[in-house]
Protein backbone atom coordinates (compact mmCIF):
# COMPACT_ATOMS: atom_id res chain seq x y z
CA UNK A 1 0.00 0.00 0.00
CA UNK A 2 3.04 2.36 0.63
CA UNK A 3 4.48 2.22 -2.53
CA UNK A 4 4.50 4.49 -5.47
CA UNK A 5 1.85 7.52 -5.71
CA UNK A 6 -0.20 8.37 -2.34
CA UNK A 7 -3.12 10.88 -3.91
CA UNK A 8 -4.27 13.05 -1.16
CA UNK A 9 -7.79 13.89 -2.35
CA UNK A 10 -8.96 17.29 -1.01
CA UNK A 11 -12.43 17.34 0.46
CA UNK A 12 -14.89 19.33 -1.45
CA UNK A 13 -16.50 21.58 0.89
CA UNK A 14 -20.25 23.20 0.42
CA UNK A 15 -21.46 25.88 2.09
CA UNK A 16 -21.77 24.40 5.43
CA UNK A 17 -21.47 20.67 4.56
CA UNK A 18 -19.07 18.36 2.84
CA UNK A 19 -20.26 17.99 -0.48
CA UNK A 20 -20.20 14.10 -0.37
CA UNK A 21 -21.73 13.46 -4.10
CA UNK A 22 -18.79 15.93 -5.28
CA UNK A 23 -16.15 14.43 -3.14
CA UNK A 24 -17.44 10.58 -4.13
CA UNK A 25 -16.96 11.36 -7.80
CA UNK A 26 -13.26 13.15 -7.42
CA UNK A 27 -12.35 9.81 -5.58
CA UNK A 28 -13.05 7.60 -8.35
CA UNK A 29 -11.29 9.92 -10.83
CA UNK A 30 -8.26 9.27 -8.74
CA UNK A 31 -9.09 5.33 -8.53
CA UNK A 32 -9.76 5.41 -12.26
CA UNK A 33 -6.32 6.78 -12.54
CA UNK A 34 -4.59 4.27 -11.12
CA UNK A 35 -3.18 5.21 -7.86
CA UNK A 36 -1.74 3.23 -5.87
CA UNK A 37 -3.73 4.71 -2.65
CA UNK A 38 -5.62 7.67 -1.96
CA UNK A 39 -5.11 9.71 1.30
CA UNK A 40 -8.58 11.01 2.96
CA UNK A 41 -8.77 13.85 5.05
CA UNK A 42 -5.11 14.94 4.56
CA UNK A 43 -4.01 18.73 5.25
CA UNK A 44 -5.60 19.73 1.92
CA UNK A 45 -8.54 17.25 2.45
CA UNK A 46 -9.61 20.08 5.55
CA UNK A 47 -8.98 17.33 8.51
CA UNK A 48 -8.20 19.39 10.75
CA UNK A 49 -11.48 22.02 10.17
CA UNK A 50 -14.01 19.03 10.26
CA UNK A 51 -16.12 17.63 12.82
CA UNK A 52 -16.33 13.45 13.69
CA UNK A 53 -19.56 13.06 11.85
CA UNK A 54 -18.44 14.80 9.15
CA UNK A 55 -15.30 12.69 9.13
CA UNK A 56 -16.95 9.65 9.47
CA UNK A 57 -18.92 10.00 6.19
CA UNK A 58 -15.73 11.44 4.25
CA UNK A 59 -13.71 8.24 5.08
CA UNK A 60 -16.76 6.06 3.82
CA UNK A 61 -17.30 8.12 1.00
CA UNK A 62 -13.73 7.73 -0.01
CA UNK A 63 -13.93 4.15 0.82
CA UNK A 64 -17.38 3.33 -1.15
CA UNK A 65 -16.11 5.34 -4.52
CA UNK A 66 -12.21 3.81 -4.00
CA UNK A 67 -12.89 0.27 -5.23
CA UNK A 68 -9.93 -1.71 -5.25
CA UNK A 69 -7.35 1.22 -4.28
CA UNK A 70 -6.65 1.61 -0.83
CA UNK A 71 -7.78 4.35 1.27
CA UNK A 72 -5.66 6.08 4.24
CA UNK A 73 -7.52 8.09 6.21
CA UNK A 74 -5.93 11.28 8.24
CA UNK A 75 -7.25 11.01 12.05
CA UNK A 76 -5.09 13.63 13.73
CA UNK A 77 -6.93 15.87 16.47
CA UNK A 78 -5.73 18.35 19.48
CA UNK A 79 -7.22 15.57 21.67
CA UNK A 80 -6.48 11.57 22.15
CA UNK A 81 -10.34 11.30 22.85
CA UNK A 82 -11.17 12.85 19.44
CA UNK A 83 -8.41 10.91 17.82
CA UNK A 84 -9.70 7.62 19.23
CA UNK A 85 -12.87 8.43 17.83
CA UNK A 86 -11.57 9.28 14.80
CA UNK A 87 -9.26 5.99 14.35
CA UNK A 88 -12.61 4.24 15.10
CA UNK A 89 -14.88 5.38 12.71
CA UNK A 90 -12.12 5.43 10.01
CA UNK A 91 -11.62 1.55 10.78
CA UNK A 92 -15.47 1.18 10.63
CA UNK A 93 -15.66 2.99 7.47
CA UNK A 94 -13.41 0.29 6.24
CA UNK A 95 -10.05 2.69 5.64
CA UNK A 96 -6.92 0.52 5.01
CA UNK A 97 -4.66 2.90 6.83
CA UNK A 98 -4.84 5.65 9.22
CA UNK A 99 -1.90 9.06 8.76
CA UNK A 100 -1.38 10.54 12.11
CA UNK A 101 -0.14 14.30 12.53
CA UNK A 102 0.52 15.17 16.18
CA UNK A 103 -1.56 18.47 16.31
CA UNK A 104 -0.91 20.95 19.00
CA UNK A 105 -1.92 24.00 20.75
CA UNK A 106 0.23 23.58 23.86
CA UNK A 107 3.52 22.61 22.68
CA UNK A 108 4.56 19.04 23.29
CA UNK A 109 7.87 16.85 24.60
CA UNK A 110 9.39 14.33 22.53
CA UNK A 111 7.96 12.06 25.30
CA UNK A 112 4.05 13.25 24.89
CA UNK A 113 4.80 13.17 21.02
CA UNK A 114 5.61 9.06 21.77
CA UNK A 115 3.02 8.32 24.32
CA UNK A 116 0.64 10.00 21.71
CA UNK A 117 1.88 7.51 19.16
CA UNK A 118 1.58 4.28 21.52
CA UNK A 119 -1.50 4.84 22.61
CA UNK A 120 -3.29 5.67 19.00
CA UNK A 121 -0.90 1.63 18.24
CA UNK A 122 -2.65 0.26 21.22
CA UNK A 123 -6.10 0.88 19.55
CA UNK A 124 -5.40 0.23 15.67
CA UNK A 125 -6.09 -2.92 13.44
CA UNK A 126 -4.31 -1.35 10.50
CA UNK A 127 -1.34 0.36 9.81
CA UNK A 128 -0.31 3.53 10.52
CA UNK A 129 1.58 6.16 8.29
CA UNK A 130 3.43 9.28 10.79
CA UNK A 131 2.71 12.59 9.07
CA UNK A 132 5.44 14.59 9.90
CA UNK A 133 4.10 18.45 9.10
CA UNK A 134 6.33 20.56 11.07
CA UNK A 135 4.56 23.59 9.88
CA UNK A 136 1.11 23.40 10.52
CA UNK A 137 2.29 21.19 13.96
CA UNK A 138 4.78 22.62 15.30
CA UNK A 139 6.44 19.36 16.41
CA UNK A 140 9.84 18.78 15.27
CA UNK A 141 10.75 15.24 14.56
CA UNK A 142 14.03 14.39 15.12
CA UNK A 143 15.67 11.22 13.58
CA UNK A 144 15.99 9.79 17.13
CA UNK A 145 11.86 10.26 17.22
CA UNK A 146 10.92 8.99 14.12
CA UNK A 147 13.55 6.15 15.19
CA UNK A 148 11.11 6.09 18.76
CA UNK A 149 8.02 6.03 17.05
CA UNK A 150 8.65 3.61 13.94
CA UNK A 151 9.37 0.98 16.44
CA UNK A 152 5.96 0.62 17.05
CA UNK A 153 4.19 -1.96 15.95
CA UNK A 154 1.37 -0.91 13.00
CA UNK A 155 3.64 1.81 12.21
CA UNK A 156 3.96 0.78 8.35
CA UNK A 157 4.82 4.54 6.55
CA UNK A 158 6.71 7.83 7.42
CA UNK A 159 5.51 11.30 5.42
CA UNK A 160 8.96 13.72 5.75
CA UNK A 161 8.40 17.21 5.01
CA UNK A 162 10.77 18.54 2.64
CA UNK A 163 13.78 20.28 4.94
CA UNK A 164 13.70 24.02 4.56
CA UNK A 165 17.36 23.23 3.42
CA UNK A 166 16.63 21.52 0.27
CA UNK A 167 16.36 18.42 -1.59
CA UNK A 168 19.86 17.34 -0.49
CA UNK A 169 18.80 17.61 2.85
CA UNK A 170 15.83 15.48 2.43
CA UNK A 171 18.11 12.24 0.23
CA UNK A 172 20.47 12.49 3.59
CA UNK A 173 17.38 12.31 6.13
CA UNK A 174 16.24 9.52 4.11
CA UNK A 175 19.98 6.79 4.35
CA UNK A 176 19.84 8.15 7.71
CA UNK A 177 16.81 6.94 8.63
CA UNK A 178 16.78 3.86 6.74
CA UNK A 179 19.38 2.58 9.22
CA UNK A 180 17.24 3.71 11.97
CA UNK A 181 13.46 2.26 11.68
CA UNK A 182 12.48 -0.95 11.03
CA UNK A 183 12.76 -2.45 6.96
CA UNK A 184 9.17 -2.50 7.28
CA UNK A 185 8.58 0.92 7.75
CA UNK A 186 8.18 2.67 3.84
CA UNK A 187 9.54 6.29 3.52
CA UNK A 188 7.54 8.49 1.77
CA UNK A 189 8.23 12.50 0.55
CA UNK A 190 6.03 14.97 0.52
CA UNK A 191 6.35 18.74 -0.60
CA UNK A 192 5.34 17.86 -4.07
CA UNK A 193 8.17 19.90 -6.08
CA UNK A 194 10.99 18.08 -3.99
CA UNK A 195 8.70 14.78 -5.22
CA UNK A 196 11.65 13.67 -8.45
CA UNK A 197 14.47 14.08 -6.38
CA UNK A 198 13.24 12.27 -3.48
CA UNK A 199 11.70 9.47 -5.31
CA UNK A 200 15.36 9.27 -7.22
CA UNK A 201 16.87 9.37 -3.86
CA UNK A 202 15.25 6.17 -2.61
CA UNK A 203 11.70 7.30 -1.13
CA UNK A 204 9.48 4.72 -1.89
CA UNK A 205 6.69 6.63 -2.41
CA UNK A 206 4.88 10.33 -2.39
CA UNK A 207 2.54 11.35 -0.36
CA UNK A 208 1.47 14.10 -3.14
CA UNK A 209 -1.29 17.07 -2.56
CA UNK A 210 -0.97 17.57 -6.62
CA UNK A 211 -1.85 14.00 -7.01
CA UNK A 212 -5.34 14.59 -5.63
CA UNK A 213 -6.52 16.76 -8.47
CA UNK A 214 -3.59 15.50 -11.20
CA UNK A 215 -3.30 12.32 -10.80
CA UNK A 216 -2.22 11.67 -14.56
CA UNK A 217 0.46 14.04 -14.38
CA UNK A 218 1.38 12.84 -11.23
CA UNK A 219 1.27 9.15 -11.68
CA UNK A 220 3.81 10.25 -15.13
CA UNK A 221 6.54 11.43 -12.71
CA UNK A 222 5.78 8.53 -10.27
CA UNK A 223 5.88 5.96 -12.75
CA UNK A 224 9.34 7.33 -14.15
CA UNK A 225 11.21 7.19 -11.27
CA UNK A 226 10.40 3.99 -10.50
CA UNK A 227 11.45 2.56 -14.06
CA UNK A 228 14.81 4.43 -13.27
CA UNK A 229 14.63 6.94 -15.57
CA UNK A 230 14.89 9.63 -12.97
CA UNK A 231 15.67 12.58 -16.21
CA UNK A 232 12.33 12.09 -17.04
CA UNK A 233 11.18 12.40 -13.71
CA UNK A 234 11.96 15.38 -13.18
CA UNK A 235 11.33 16.73 -16.53
CA UNK A 236 7.60 15.90 -15.48
CA UNK A 237 8.34 17.42 -12.61
CA UNK A 238 9.93 21.20 -14.09
CA UNK A 239 6.63 21.06 -16.41
CA UNK A 240 4.64 21.74 -13.08
CA UNK A 241 7.01 24.16 -11.84
CA UNK A 242 4.72 26.68 -12.23
CA UNK A 243 1.81 24.81 -9.91
CA UNK A 244 4.87 24.16 -7.29
CA UNK A 245 5.88 27.78 -7.65
CA UNK A 246 1.83 28.66 -6.77
CA UNK A 247 1.89 26.30 -3.67
CA UNK A 248 4.50 28.35 -2.24
CA UNK A 249 3.23 31.94 -2.99
CA UNK A 250 -0.12 31.11 -1.47
CA UNK A 251 -0.39 28.13 0.53
CA UNK A 252 -0.74 24.71 -1.05
CA UNK A 253 -4.36 24.23 0.52
CA UNK A 254 -5.67 27.49 -1.00
CA UNK A 255 -3.92 26.82 -4.68
CA UNK A 256 -5.52 22.83 -4.66
CA UNK A 257 -8.86 24.60 -4.00
CA UNK A 258 -8.45 26.63 -6.45
CA UNK A 259 -7.25 23.61 -8.97
CA UNK A 260 -10.18 21.39 -8.11
CA UNK A 261 -12.55 24.14 -9.24
CA UNK A 262 -10.81 25.78 -11.88
CA UNK A 263 -10.84 22.00 -13.46
CA UNK A 264 -13.91 21.83 -13.18
CA UNK A 265 -14.15 18.85 -10.51
CA UNK A 266 -16.38 20.94 -8.22
CA UNK A 267 -18.97 23.40 -9.12
CA UNK A 268 -17.45 25.80 -5.97
CA UNK A 269 -14.87 25.20 -3.81
CA UNK A 270 -14.97 26.75 -0.25
CA UNK A 271 -12.96 26.30 2.23
CA UNK A 272 -13.72 26.26 5.85
CA UNK A 273 -13.44 30.23 7.48
CA UNK A 274 -11.51 31.91 9.01
CA UNK A 275 -9.56 30.33 5.75
CA UNK A 276 -10.26 32.38 2.48
CA UNK A 277 -10.26 31.48 -1.05
CA UNK A 278 -7.82 32.66 -3.55
CA UNK A 279 -8.85 35.98 -4.78
CA UNK A 280 -9.50 37.09 -8.31
CA UNK A 281 -5.72 37.90 -8.99
CA UNK A 282 -4.94 34.40 -6.83
CA UNK A 283 -7.60 33.00 -9.24
CA UNK A 284 -5.50 34.03 -12.36
CA UNK A 285 -2.18 32.68 -11.52
CA UNK A 286 -3.75 29.48 -10.93
CA UNK A 287 -5.29 29.10 -14.28
CA UNK A 288 -2.02 30.76 -16.37
CA UNK A 289 -0.05 28.05 -14.26
CA UNK A 290 -2.28 25.32 -15.73
CA UNK A 291 -2.08 26.27 -19.02
CA UNK A 292 2.11 27.28 -18.70
CA UNK A 293 2.21 23.20 -17.48
CA UNK A 294 0.24 22.61 -20.29
CA UNK A 295 -2.92 20.85 -18.49
CA UNK A 296 -6.13 20.23 -20.60
CA UNK A 297 -9.04 21.60 -18.42
CA UNK B 1 -13.65 45.27 33.15
CA UNK B 2 -10.72 45.22 31.50
CA UNK B 3 -8.65 46.53 34.69
CA UNK B 4 -6.44 45.77 37.39
CA UNK B 5 -6.42 41.78 37.65
CA UNK B 6 -8.23 39.51 35.26
CA UNK B 7 -7.39 36.27 36.80
CA UNK B 8 -7.76 33.23 34.50
CA UNK B 9 -8.83 29.98 35.67
CA UNK B 10 -7.83 26.24 34.84
CA UNK B 11 -10.59 23.89 34.17
CA UNK B 12 -10.22 21.03 36.45
CA UNK B 13 -10.39 17.98 34.16
CA UNK B 14 -11.60 14.46 35.85
CA UNK B 15 -10.85 11.53 34.05
CA UNK B 16 -13.18 11.87 31.37
CA UNK B 17 -14.68 15.46 31.88
CA UNK B 18 -14.93 18.79 33.09
CA UNK B 19 -14.93 18.35 37.17
CA UNK B 20 -17.80 20.78 37.29
CA UNK B 21 -18.04 21.07 40.67
CA UNK B 22 -14.48 21.64 41.45
CA UNK B 23 -14.47 24.31 38.82
CA UNK B 24 -17.13 26.31 40.60
CA UNK B 25 -15.52 25.81 43.83
CA UNK B 26 -12.30 27.49 42.03
CA UNK B 27 -14.16 30.21 40.62
CA UNK B 28 -16.00 31.29 44.41
CA UNK B 29 -12.14 31.33 45.24
CA UNK B 30 -11.30 34.11 42.89
CA UNK B 31 -14.57 36.28 42.77
CA UNK B 32 -13.76 35.82 47.15
CA UNK B 33 -10.74 37.13 46.15
CA UNK B 34 -11.60 40.66 45.03
CA UNK B 35 -10.23 39.92 40.93
CA UNK B 36 -11.61 42.25 38.99
CA UNK B 37 -12.45 39.89 36.80
CA UNK B 38 -12.06 36.26 35.44
CA UNK B 39 -10.97 34.50 32.38
CA UNK B 40 -13.34 31.27 32.14
CA UNK B 41 -11.68 28.95 29.27
CA UNK B 42 -8.47 30.72 28.22
CA UNK B 43 -5.30 28.63 27.72
CA UNK B 44 -4.85 27.48 31.05
CA UNK B 45 -8.59 26.90 31.00
CA UNK B 46 -7.61 24.04 28.09
CA UNK B 47 -10.05 25.58 25.92
CA UNK B 48 -8.69 23.96 22.90
CA UNK B 49 -9.17 21.00 24.39
CA UNK B 50 -13.12 20.73 25.42
CA UNK B 51 -16.25 20.16 23.08
CA UNK B 52 -18.57 22.34 22.51
CA UNK B 53 -21.15 21.19 25.58
CA UNK B 54 -18.31 20.68 27.88
CA UNK B 55 -17.34 24.65 27.39
CA UNK B 56 -21.10 25.76 27.23
CA UNK B 57 -21.42 24.42 30.39
CA UNK B 58 -18.39 25.32 31.86
CA UNK B 59 -19.17 29.55 30.99
CA UNK B 60 -22.27 28.30 32.81
CA UNK B 61 -20.60 27.39 36.15
CA UNK B 62 -18.26 30.44 35.99
CA UNK B 63 -20.83 33.19 35.20
CA UNK B 64 -22.88 30.96 38.53
CA UNK B 65 -20.00 31.05 40.81
CA UNK B 66 -18.69 34.43 39.99
CA UNK B 67 -21.17 36.45 41.72
CA UNK B 68 -21.08 40.31 40.81
CA UNK B 69 -17.19 39.36 38.85
CA UNK B 70 -17.34 39.68 35.40
CA UNK B 71 -16.90 36.64 33.60
CA UNK B 72 -14.41 36.87 30.18
CA UNK B 73 -14.58 33.39 28.22
CA UNK B 74 -12.50 32.14 25.76
CA UNK B 75 -14.24 31.35 21.99
CA UNK B 76 -11.40 30.25 19.93
CA UNK B 77 -11.84 27.52 17.74
CA UNK B 78 -10.01 26.43 14.30
CA UNK B 79 -13.30 26.95 12.32
CA UNK B 80 -15.12 30.01 12.12
CA UNK B 81 -18.62 27.52 12.67
CA UNK B 82 -17.48 26.51 16.08
CA UNK B 83 -16.21 29.59 16.94
CA UNK B 84 -19.54 31.28 16.51
CA UNK B 85 -21.26 28.46 18.28
CA UNK B 86 -18.88 29.00 21.49
CA UNK B 87 -20.02 32.96 20.98
CA UNK B 88 -23.92 31.90 20.73
CA UNK B 89 -23.06 29.87 23.96
CA UNK B 90 -20.95 32.04 26.01
CA UNK B 91 -23.55 34.79 25.76
CA UNK B 92 -26.27 32.81 26.38
CA UNK B 93 -24.60 31.46 29.76
CA UNK B 94 -24.13 34.91 30.62
CA UNK B 95 -20.52 36.36 29.45
CA UNK B 96 -19.85 39.13 30.31
CA UNK B 97 -17.02 39.50 27.39
CA UNK B 98 -15.35 37.05 25.53
CA UNK B 99 -11.90 36.32 24.43
CA UNK B 100 -10.35 35.26 20.65
CA UNK B 101 -7.24 34.16 20.10
CA UNK B 102 -7.14 33.32 16.17
CA UNK B 103 -6.14 29.32 16.26
CA UNK B 104 -4.27 27.71 13.06
CA UNK B 105 -3.76 24.60 10.94
CA UNK B 106 -3.10 26.37 8.00
CA UNK B 107 -1.18 29.62 8.10
CA UNK B 108 -3.97 32.79 8.07
CA UNK B 109 -2.71 36.13 6.31
CA UNK B 110 -3.00 39.25 8.53
CA UNK B 111 -6.35 39.99 5.83
CA UNK B 112 -7.72 36.43 7.17
CA UNK B 113 -7.17 37.32 10.77
CA UNK B 114 -8.79 40.69 10.48
CA UNK B 115 -12.02 39.32 8.35
CA UNK B 116 -12.28 36.57 11.48
CA UNK B 117 -12.52 39.06 13.94
CA UNK B 118 -14.65 41.03 11.93
CA UNK B 119 -17.17 38.12 11.08
CA UNK B 120 -17.34 37.56 15.07
CA UNK B 121 -17.49 40.82 16.22
CA UNK B 122 -21.00 40.84 13.96
CA UNK B 123 -21.98 38.24 15.26
CA UNK B 124 -21.46 39.65 19.66
CA UNK B 125 -23.78 41.71 21.79
CA UNK B 126 -20.96 42.24 24.23
CA UNK B 127 -16.98 43.17 24.92
CA UNK B 128 -14.40 41.51 22.64
CA UNK B 129 -10.73 40.91 23.94
CA UNK B 130 -8.16 40.34 21.02
CA UNK B 131 -6.43 37.59 22.56
CA UNK B 132 -2.36 37.90 20.94
CA UNK B 133 -0.99 34.59 21.62
CA UNK B 134 2.05 33.61 18.55
CA UNK B 135 3.07 30.47 20.26
CA UNK B 136 0.30 29.05 20.56
CA UNK B 137 -1.62 30.72 17.42
CA UNK B 138 1.41 30.98 15.09
CA UNK B 139 -0.51 34.64 14.14
CA UNK B 140 2.21 36.94 14.30
CA UNK B 141 -0.05 40.65 15.40
CA UNK B 142 2.02 43.50 14.24
CA UNK B 143 1.24 46.77 15.20
CA UNK B 144 -1.17 47.36 12.12
CA UNK B 145 -2.92 44.82 11.78
CA UNK B 146 -3.66 46.02 15.96
CA UNK B 147 -4.83 48.92 14.73
CA UNK B 148 -6.70 47.28 12.35
CA UNK B 149 -8.68 45.09 14.60
CA UNK B 150 -9.19 47.20 17.76
CA UNK B 151 -10.87 49.74 14.86
CA UNK B 152 -13.92 47.07 15.12
CA UNK B 153 -17.06 47.69 17.41
CA UNK B 154 -17.16 45.67 20.13
CA UNK B 155 -13.31 44.79 20.69
CA UNK B 156 -12.38 46.40 24.41
CA UNK B 157 -8.86 44.78 25.28
CA UNK B 158 -5.71 43.58 23.85
CA UNK B 159 -4.16 40.63 25.52
CA UNK B 160 0.10 41.58 24.51
CA UNK B 161 2.47 38.38 24.70
CA UNK B 162 5.55 39.30 26.52
CA UNK B 163 8.17 40.40 23.46
CA UNK B 164 10.89 37.19 23.00
CA UNK B 165 13.23 40.34 23.35
CA UNK B 166 11.84 41.67 27.09
CA UNK B 167 9.94 43.90 28.92
CA UNK B 168 11.90 47.25 27.30
CA UNK B 169 10.13 46.06 24.51
CA UNK B 170 6.76 45.57 25.72
CA UNK B 171 7.15 48.88 27.48
CA UNK B 172 8.13 50.36 23.98
CA UNK B 173 4.91 48.62 22.11
CA UNK B 174 2.44 49.96 24.47
CA UNK B 175 3.12 53.37 23.57
CA UNK B 176 3.23 52.65 20.26
CA UNK B 177 0.01 50.73 20.18
CA UNK B 178 -1.52 54.10 22.33
CA UNK B 179 -1.44 55.70 19.37
CA UNK B 180 -2.93 53.43 16.85
CA UNK B 181 -5.84 51.85 19.11
CA UNK B 182 -9.21 53.66 20.28
CA UNK B 183 -8.34 55.03 23.75
CA UNK B 184 -11.47 52.49 24.95
CA UNK B 185 -9.56 49.96 24.02
CA UNK B 186 -7.79 48.69 27.27
CA UNK B 187 -4.03 47.06 26.71
CA UNK B 188 -3.41 44.47 29.32
CA UNK B 189 -0.14 42.20 29.59
CA UNK B 190 0.02 38.55 30.19
CA UNK B 191 3.24 36.87 30.55
CA UNK B 192 3.16 37.01 34.39
CA UNK B 193 6.74 37.49 34.85
CA UNK B 194 6.61 40.44 33.13
CA UNK B 195 3.37 41.89 34.94
CA UNK B 196 4.79 44.03 37.38
CA UNK B 197 6.98 45.91 34.23
CA UNK B 198 3.65 46.16 32.63
CA UNK B 199 1.65 47.43 35.13
CA UNK B 200 4.26 50.03 35.60
CA UNK B 201 5.13 50.93 32.01
CA UNK B 202 1.22 52.18 31.46
CA UNK B 203 -0.56 48.26 31.02
CA UNK B 204 -4.23 48.42 32.23
CA UNK B 205 -4.87 45.52 33.21
CA UNK B 206 -2.86 42.02 34.17
CA UNK B 207 -4.34 38.86 31.97
CA UNK B 208 -2.74 36.48 34.38
CA UNK B 209 -2.26 32.89 34.22
CA UNK B 210 -0.94 32.79 37.98
CA UNK B 211 -3.79 34.82 39.34
CA UNK B 212 -6.17 32.24 38.69
CA UNK B 213 -4.82 29.83 41.37
CA UNK B 214 -2.52 32.46 44.04
CA UNK B 215 -5.56 35.45 43.46
CA UNK B 216 -4.48 37.09 46.69
CA UNK B 217 -0.62 36.90 45.67
CA UNK B 218 -1.50 38.35 42.00
CA UNK B 219 -3.79 41.07 43.84
CA UNK B 220 -0.89 42.55 45.73
CA UNK B 221 0.81 42.90 43.06
CA UNK B 222 -1.25 44.59 40.69
CA UNK B 223 -3.10 46.67 43.97
CA UNK B 224 0.84 48.37 44.77
CA UNK B 225 1.35 49.18 40.72
CA UNK B 226 -2.50 50.66 40.71
CA UNK B 227 -1.38 53.08 43.53
CA UNK B 228 2.01 53.88 42.19
CA UNK B 229 4.18 51.63 44.04
CA UNK B 230 6.22 50.27 41.62
CA UNK B 231 8.90 48.80 43.56
CA UNK B 232 6.73 47.09 45.78
CA UNK B 233 4.93 45.61 42.63
CA UNK B 234 8.41 44.49 42.01
CA UNK B 235 8.96 42.82 44.99
CA UNK B 236 5.57 40.62 44.88
CA UNK B 237 6.96 40.02 41.15
CA UNK B 238 10.38 38.94 42.50
CA UNK B 239 9.16 37.06 45.20
CA UNK B 240 7.05 34.80 42.77
CA UNK B 241 10.43 34.52 40.48
CA UNK B 242 10.67 31.01 41.56
CA UNK B 243 6.92 30.37 40.25
CA UNK B 244 7.81 31.76 36.72
CA UNK B 245 11.23 30.00 36.22
CA UNK B 246 9.14 27.14 36.28
CA UNK B 247 6.30 28.26 33.84
CA UNK B 248 9.69 28.86 31.44
CA UNK B 249 10.95 25.41 32.58
CA UNK B 250 8.21 22.81 31.89
CA UNK B 251 5.10 25.05 30.25
CA UNK B 252 2.61 27.51 32.14
CA UNK B 253 -0.21 25.04 31.53
CA UNK B 254 1.49 22.35 33.02
CA UNK B 255 2.72 24.12 36.10
CA UNK B 256 -0.70 25.53 36.68
CA UNK B 257 -2.36 21.85 36.39
CA UNK B 258 0.22 21.05 39.35
CA UNK B 259 -0.24 23.94 41.00
CA UNK B 260 -3.90 23.63 41.08
CA UNK B 261 -3.34 19.90 42.58
CA UNK B 262 -0.80 20.93 45.02
CA UNK B 263 -2.34 23.99 46.94
CA UNK B 264 -5.52 21.53 47.66
CA UNK B 265 -7.88 23.01 45.28
CA UNK B 266 -8.58 19.84 43.55
CA UNK B 267 -8.09 16.50 44.45
CA UNK B 268 -6.33 15.37 40.94
CA UNK B 269 -5.62 17.62 37.80
CA UNK B 270 -5.78 15.52 34.98
CA UNK B 271 -5.10 17.25 31.76
CA UNK B 272 -6.16 16.46 27.94
CA UNK B 273 -3.86 13.69 26.50
CA UNK B 274 -1.92 13.59 24.67
CA UNK B 275 -0.41 16.42 27.16
CA UNK B 276 0.77 14.82 30.08
CA UNK B 277 1.10 16.41 33.25
CA UNK B 278 4.17 17.00 35.27
CA UNK B 279 6.64 14.04 36.38
CA UNK B 280 7.51 13.31 39.88
CA UNK B 281 10.56 15.15 39.26
CA UNK B 282 8.39 18.24 37.99
CA UNK B 283 5.84 18.08 40.75
CA UNK B 284 8.64 18.04 43.26
CA UNK B 285 10.01 21.57 41.53
CA UNK B 286 6.69 23.15 41.80
CA UNK B 287 6.61 22.31 45.94
CA UNK B 288 9.74 23.44 46.46
CA UNK B 289 9.10 27.08 44.03
CA UNK B 290 5.92 27.26 46.08
CA UNK B 291 7.99 27.06 49.19
CA UNK B 292 10.37 28.98 48.05
CA UNK B 293 7.88 32.17 47.48
CA UNK B 294 6.70 31.63 50.72
CA UNK B 295 2.91 30.19 49.57
CA UNK B 296 1.12 28.75 52.50
CA UNK B 297 -0.51 25.25 51.57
Amino acid sequence: MFTGLSAFAPTPLAEAAVDEPAYGRLIARLARAGVDSIGALGSTGSYAYLDRAERARAVAVAVRHAGEVPVIAGVGALRMRDILHHVEDAQEAGASAVILAPMTYEALSDDEVFALYEEVCANLSVPLAIYDNPVATRVTFSDELHSRVAQLRPVAAIKLPLPAVGVEALAARVTRLRALVPATVAIGVSGDDAAAAGLSAGCDLWFSVLGGTLPIECLALVRAAQRGAADDAAATSARLQPIWQLFARYGTYRVVAALTEQLGLVPRMHLPRPVRSLDADGMRSVAEALTAANIRL
